[in-house]
């Protein structure tokens, strides 16, 4: 067993507060060039622990970093992915220390990006520099494809993987993005759902208009577009565009009490989030509802005048931002085509739309029986003295599909998060305890294959 | 006839440009000192012009400035109200000169405030100055009442009339910030609706989540909203609240008549603001609906993720400023209770909602046989060779109904705005020639008085 120990801790820790000091956000124009310094500081860390062939490589949008280490002869190859980019940080009001000031604090690590997904990548890095210090080499061969795209669904990635096939040909591709059923229960993600996000404009006027004037008289681009958004769903929770729901598996009575085993705590849910209820499709479990359902959520709208106070306006225009999971057979692109649809047939009169696309990703099923996904499940046993569960994931790693499919390598998901780490919200943070283990569980498995 | 010529027209712009300049924006707390800036520039233009009494009273908002010339013995009084706040200037960027760089143009000058209501009130300081500069003396006396709350409803102003009735003691009242029926066409408006206006705030989650691990098992704050607000109102475009038309009066045909004889060119209207149709209660004509019906609109919404591109949660919170427009007997207070009952009970399992009440005004009636109505349709004719007609305007301006019941004086509504000068959105802006033709107009009804 490798065993980090206080002062390796230390050390890394203080590498990885590094690398989540810079705001590498890549949903913001505004942050392209942190986005980059991101990619230079890994691609310093990569010559760090002695990796090699270590590139940049430039893409339409954010920079891939490669590097890899081939000098385990007759051993097997592991592909690892991971993304240094963030998500937005706002709110940022609601952050009790700044998003990019790391701090730890009750054996947690707060920043954005600690666990989503710079804390978990890293944890990579540290396992093959402490396997190289007790050993001298390593007991596998290494490929690193890090991507900055990943929170805008990875655009760039995909034709990356198909042009270098050969190059990124592989036995397994392990990713670290995941989360634990709950603090001492690891878990290995055998389903990601599939998504599709899109933003609606409703247009009625060129310009606000005063509501004295014309209120009750002229269209209101706010309530054109609650109409249309209401419309999207049943009372009952389901979904009510025409045909959102083909290719969806109806699920069989092995996977409901497969999805049933993970644990869940509903009044923990609710007591730590401060929800009154529940909600969704009634007929399904919460398991059920957020791991192999799909779902159309609206996250986020906005319209009219917003500031302190009140302006008596008509607004002339208003828009929402709207996701959907996907799972089965579902098409993104015939599921996108589907709302445009029912959007169309929903728009009040005096109202225009437009519905742009943003991502679009095919769901994705692994076999828990796979060797690969056995070891690692033995790997969390010998850290954490309990094997690990095959949830059904709610998220969405848009590239897994792809990885899947072109590389013809089983993948990996070896989540080192906590569900309730706050991962794309305000306060985002990291258990110190995951993170040592996670890298001491990560040692284990190479040694394992 | 008095004529202001072209010399003292570049005066009295120049002046008036130093006035737009200040962002007096009475709902925003961080241009507080602006407001105080208005009210102190006011005072001092009321110096200039040989005013008496000039004081500045402070109340727990923005102050009222007074100011007064009773040396007319034997002759009318008359109290002069206007307002020297404006609306917030945002959007910012549909501006095309800055909001608070007041720039001529076209014959027009621009800035937020030149129309609503600065522009307008300066007509009065302006006559006042040249029937001095001309005849030496005044042949009414005048008392002024500006306030610096109007944008906000005028919260403190109705104590003040309330304290002051002998102080403020007239024959009447008389108030520039409504608009003509068209350029040339003068209108003298003979009733103004009530308001009634709130913000709702709707919580579901004390943070935002992750939409791949809570979508479609945890309620959403912005489907909660739209569910509410898209309740409002009935398909037809009748508000749906319960009892929200208790008292309000079926237009008989001599009042529908008399709407229906105010000019509208709706094909004008709709290419102007960009808009593909009318919307409205179906039972009413446009002017029926803007002018005599009351109403209920969505200002503005907000909720969940906002930014460029997107981010995939659950939003835990959402809120929207509504407003109502109200007629005949209709009681705000009545009318707040109403909608917060429909509210309470359109709620969807697992929100929770605050109203909160912002303004609350009385719906008011002129009468246009009151001869100093009348005169003021003569003062109009005088210069503008044709008579006012009376129209019932949409707006409301909750202090004509104190005025009218505390003082106990006939209120007279001699606009000089335009309803397409876009007071309340970007590009606010006064007519040159009304500007002139209002000094010329006001003198010419003082004179006749």
């Amino acid at each position: 067993m490798y065993k980090v120990g206080a002062q390796r801790q230390e050390q890394y820790l203080k590498e990885l507060q590094e690398f989540l000091k810079i705001p590498s956000i890549s949903s913001l124009s505004r942050h392209k060039e942190d986005v980059h310094r991101a990619a230079d500081w890994l691609a310093k860390a990569f010559e760090e622990i002695g990796m090699d062939n270590i590139k940049i490589v430039e893409t339409e949008g954010h920079p891939i970093v490669y590097a890899d280490w081939l000098h385990a002869r007759d051993k097997p190859t592991v592909l690892i992915y991971g993304h240094y980019d963030v998500q937005p940080s706002d709110p940022d009001e609601l952050w009790e220390t700044p998003p990019f000031e790391p701090v730890i604090r009750d054996g947690k690590l707060f920043a954005r990006g600690a666990t989503d997904d710079k804390g978990q990548l890293f944890i990579h890095l540290k396992a093959i520099q402490m396997l190289m210090e007790e050993d001298g080499t390593l007991p596998v061969n290494v490929k690193f494809v890090i991507e900055g795209e990943e929170e805008l669904a990875s655009p760039n990635l995909p034709p990356f993987i198909e042009d270098q096939t050969e190059k990124l040909a592989c036995d397994t591709v392990l990713i670290s993005d995941t989360s634990f059923i709950e603090k001492g229960q690891p878990a290995i993600c055998t389903s990601l759902r599939g998504a599709l996000a899109m933003e609606l404009t409703v247009k009625t006027a060129n310009t606000d208009l005063h509501s004295g004037s014309y209120g009750g008289g002229v269209p209101n681009a706010v309530h054109s577009l609650i109409a249309i958004l209401d419309s999207l769903h049943h009372k009952d929770g389901k979904v009510a565009v025409e045909g959102f729901y083909q290719g969806v598996p109806e699920p069989t009575e092995a996977l409901r009490k497969e999805v049933a085993e993970i644990p869940f705590d509903e009044e923990k849910v609710k007591s730590e989030f401060g929800l009154t209820a529940m909600s969704g499709e009634q007929k399904f479990t919460f398991q059920e509802r957020t791991g192999i359902r799909p779902t159309l959520e609206i996250n986020g709208i906005t319209g009219g005048f917003q500031g302190e106070g009140l302006k008596t306006i008509v607004p002339g225009e208003a828009s929402a931002k709207i996701s959907c999971r996907l799972v089965g057979e579902q098409d993104p692109g015939q599921v996108y085509e589907r709302i445009q649809k029912h959007i169309d047939a929903f728009t009040p009169v005096g109202a225009t739309v437009q519905l742009q696309q943003y991502i679009k990703a095919k769901p994705v099923s692994l076999d828990s029986r796979d060797p690969m996904i056995q070891k690692a499940s033995q790997a969390y046993e010998a850290v954490y003295n309990t094997p690990a569960l095959f949830p059904k994931e709610g998220g969405s790693i848009p590239i897994v599909e792809v990885f899947a499919r072109v590389l013809e390598a089983p993948v990996v998901l070896m989540g080192f998060g906590l569900p309730t780490e706050n991962l794309h919200a305000p306060n985002e943070h990291f258990q110190l305890e995951n993170f040592t283990k996670g890298i001491e569980t990560v040692c284990y498995y190479f040694k394992s294959l």
